[in-house]
């Protein structure tokens, strides 16, 4: 058993000094309280909303700065694993990132390949196919928010032996039909049953230029039960869960084993 | 809108006479309450757990017997959709089968592909992709029951213009955690919004050699809402439904458009 932290954080995306303390302090929180593996939200560094380029270039991370070195120093001391999405400024460009740390320094980053709304207008989209890579707490995959909404780019992850899908998201409150649980997460639920993976997502809360969130961090296990979810307001939601060495799910069925890809070919078309 | 109807029904694998008749009763009384599209569950002429082979040739059904003349019949006399599944016998093979018939007559029918637990030992499995066919109430699509839990699938069914997929289905009760929505259904939820397709599935009740059903029977709109679900008795549920005809899901995105196929291409690796 492992524990999993997901922080659902209040950010302003007026303060990125603040959205970077806020993370940091959930960080130090969820180890206060046991936590191995902890996801932050979609761009915790910065915030959502933008109205222009000079904001998302004001809160951009880099890959070397105080905020990633504090961050790999408390992994390094704790000896646990930070996943954690960020507004990144790296190779000239600004990504809608997710990067994962553990004891042994930055293991990977990840450009978000499926932008949602406005996001193309500040971030160049990513073509690399879900970060998978083996950390000190398991075999971990991350991509964002509305990434999970393509089964394509899960079962990617799969593929790749990930036992845990971290998933920084900013679910936005849209509009959309009120469900219990908000389909959001029956999309999380059942990605994590089809593919038997654990799955950890960090959602926000509060309130930003007018738009409010979903506000469900959700940690499940790798059936896709629900193991813990938030309510609303800003807070940490934990789970001790194992993670899963295989993908068998009865004595005659294992649901890598029971693909056909060989009839698949046509989920190429556009 | 259009009236669904999703039968479940409660079959038994030493008496198929009664199965049909029990199916053919299901299908006039979903009628006689205004259903346009009537959804059967799977083997639905047969039941489900077979000892032997023997049990499988006794029961099938053949696209040009009694019960499909009479299923043609009753789709032509009332002008309604029928999807069902069933025991198939054709091209000197077993098939477990859901066939289309609307008022013009079979429209198409469709062999499972992955087949679960001891399935195998009595069924050819199919290698086409799932069905998807232009009907007299809208462009349906069909696979069965463990089908649907391979997202790739449903994404076939998609890509080929699927406004609804009718889910014929035998859930079994192994032990699952248990969950409200049952998990089952929290996939068909998924499948139906991360689509954007209506989904019928028409489950079973009862007991058949020791076996349970999941008894779930569900229908959702296309953003994955449950609009009717089931109790364990056998029953049929209703719901009339807009279907899709885009899969726009808001101003800036459509999820068959922010698809980046390009990138899976190791979703056709085993």
């Amino acid at each position: 058993m492992i524990c999993i932290a997901a922080c659902q954080l209040k950010l302003d995306v007026l303060n990125s000094a603040e959205c970077r303390s806020v993370a940091t302090a959930a960080i130090l929180q969820a180890i206060r309280n046991g936590a191995e593996i902890i996801v932050l939200p979609e761009l915790c560094n910065s915030g959502y909303c933008f109205l222009d380029m000079n904001e998302v270039v004001a809160s951009a991370a880099t890959l070397d700065d105080e905020l990633m070195r504090n961050w790999v120093e408390i992994a390094r001391e704790n000896k646990v694993v930070i996943i954690a999405g960020i507004n990144l400024y790296e190779s000239e460009k600004y990504w809608n990132a997710s990067v994962i740390i553990d004891e042994g320094g930055l293991v990977g980053w990840y450009a978000k390949v499926h932008l949602f709304g406005d996001e193309g207008k500040f971030f160049t989209p990513g073509d690399l196919p879900p970060l998978v890579v083996d950390t000190s707490k398991g075999r971990i995959a991350t991509m964002i928010c509305y990434d999970i909404e393509f089964p394509e780019w899960v079962r990617l992850a799969m593929l790749d032996e990930a036992q845990l899908l971290a998933v920084p998201t900013n679910w936005p409150w849209m509009g959309q039909i009120p469900t219990t649980p908000p389909m959001e997460v029956v999309r999380v639920q059942a990605a994590a049953s089809q593919n038997k993976l654990v799955i950890a997502a960090a959602d926000r809360s509060g309130e930003e230029r007018g738009l409010s969130w979903v506000s469900a961090s959700v940690i499940t296990n790798d059936e896709g039960v629900i193991q813990s979810i938030a309510t609303t307001s800003a807070q940490i939601i934990y789970s001790s869960v194992s993670l899963p060495t295989d993908r068998v799910i009865s004595d005659k069925n294992d649901i890598r084993g029971d693909r056909r890809p060989a009839l698949y070919s046509r989920i190429l078309n556009q």
